[in-house]
């Protein structure tokens, strides 16, 4: 079977394409068929290695993907999955899914697609529909109304905006740039501030505190976490899940202190091990039938594996203009 | 009556000192002759409006006192107080100690002293003991059996040392000096780490994970807070309770996001109005039993309030060798 491996972290020039025997599943496991696999950010985190824990090279990498159960080891929940088109998770046994067979776990190794669901947007049904799903369930869980959110032009960041609209949760969003608060107006997005604006801090300022606005969820990092934290109301607090600054967080002690402030994070895959199997088979339920709505990611380009290096500078030329995805077969 | 004034938020150079008509206590307050206020690293901030909101100037500064109850307003609660000796803070109703007299709200404005206590040793009982009895607190909640504590040779330092050292929970002490490590080791503390040491960063990750230390209680914030933050196990947390560094917290979002750490805060004043009332008088009488031992506070030299400004002077000169208390009378 076709694969690629990244040999070392040190970026998309370390990936190559090799051949390898196909895998056979285990107890409980299933043997995937890969057919779609996008190319998020946190692929492109994974290929310098600052992505989690890095195992030692040389790795398969890629997040997520869609395909079909083509065999089953010993289980019975194995022989449900037998014909079915999932999606899978690059966590786990069996690890990144850009490879044309794959290993998983059926115990949150592989997710049912819904029938009426093409392969290429159950490929990307998993990452960036449950991060926006978790958004919103935290938000909701912690009381809130309204949500900051930074990067908001993103293809995460549009999700999150669309589902908040019919979750009736408010967002605040901040992008870096005129093109991006025109797209997200045009999308619908009442409050769309620009982070380079002369007026910036004190919009944010108001724009928050007008909506009560104590959760922020930041993919930026740096000083503008900082921002964030000055321009919400006491008791608020920032989550970081993504650092496109590459940059440290910034948080000035005083408005810790005195305004009863804090910094945590998300990572997607802890988060959904923290919650119990039932709630994560409704979130996947909720976010499965809303995939092809609010949840619905562009296609800009497909390309088949073996042209993954061209593929990922393509993505990462223009990140926000719809997702660029992966063929296997 | 003397009151000492600070005229602008621009350090100890903006007090004077004035005398003004004795106030009247309303219903349930209490009119309390100070008689020692300790002067405590909160002060020197409050000076520079770095403590917290500020309230315009001219403001009386002073966080916390000691003194006798002369007069009670209506209320039987206030009347209980009459002839007592009692602690005072400076926030909430009748504002900073610096002053002969002060009116308190009966509920949080003061609380009893210990028949055996001195009203020096008293002065001294509410910001240091009950914030060592909270961390002490804070961290048995969580089930931690080890704390990380910054500036751990302060007058702070050394009681959370010695509480800790009562209550079976370890302390990893980090310093800044040499000496401080041998001061603190001198007083029975096992682990003293320099921050200056060339093998500081691995020093810390070993004892911080031989220990399983995941919380840490800092005052310095800047670039240490991240290197709490990196050298402890998984799923810690940092809590900044002051900036000795004057710099922003730093975190590097990986370490947040990967390994599911946090930065939150700590402040006596929100942290106490949370608590019910049963439970802070149970604190408080165990703070006062532990005065006289593991919470005592040396005291270096007494200043009367005339004096303030020489006072500061001498402590910031030397902040780690005893206390400065004012006296009002």
């Amino acid at each position: 079977m076709t694969v690629a491996v990244l040999n070392s972290y040190s970026g998309a020039d370390a990936l190559s394409i090799e051949q390898r025997p196909i895998p056979t599943p285990g107890r409980n496991e299933v043997l995937v068929k890969v057919a779609y696999s996008p190319i998020n950010p946190s692929d492109l985190a994974t290929l310098k290695g600052k992505y989690g824990f890095n195992d030692p090279t040389p790795i398969v990498p890629g997040g997520e993907g869609s395909g079909e159960v083509v065999a089953a080891g010993p289980g019975g929940m194995a022989r449900y999955f037998l014909g079915k088109n999932v999606a899978s998770a690059g966590w786990g046994i069996g690890g990144g899914v850009w490879s044309e067979y794959v290993v998983k776990n059926v115990k949150g190794g592989v997710l049912p697609l819904n029938k009426s669901l093409s392969l290429e947007q159950g490929a990307m049904s998993i990452i960036n529909p449950l991060t926006a799903c978790a958004f919103i369930d935290i938000s909701k869980k912690g009381g809130h109304k309204a949500i900051l959110l930074t990067a908001a032009a993103s293809s995460l960041g549009q999700k999150v905006n669309r589902l908040g609209r019919k979750e009736g949760i408010r967002i605040v969003n901040v992008v870096r740039r005129d093109a991006q608060v025109d797209l997200l107006k045009a999308h619908g997005a009442d409050i769309v501030l620009n982070s380079n604006d002369e007026g910036f801090d004190q919009q944010l300022h108001d724009a928050c505190h007008h909506t009560n606005t104590r959760i922020a969820f930041d993919a930026v990092a740096g000083q503008l976490t900082n921002q964030l934290l000055k321009a919400m109301p006491a008791n608020s607090k920032v989550t970081v899940f993504s650092a496109l600054s590459h940059q440290a967080v910034q948080a000035n002690p005083g408005i810790l202190i005195f305004e009863n402030k804090m910094v945590d994070s998300f990572w997607l895959g802890p988060w959904m091990s923290q919650q119990n199997f039932v709630k994560i088979m409704l979130l996947w339920k909720r976010a499965q039938k809303q995939i092809p709505n609010h949840l619905k990611s562009e296609i800009r380009k497909i390309y088949p594996i073996q042209e993954v290096k061209e593929a990922i500078r393509d993505y990462t030329s223009q990140m926000t203009g719809g997702k660029i995805l992966l063929s296997m077969s």
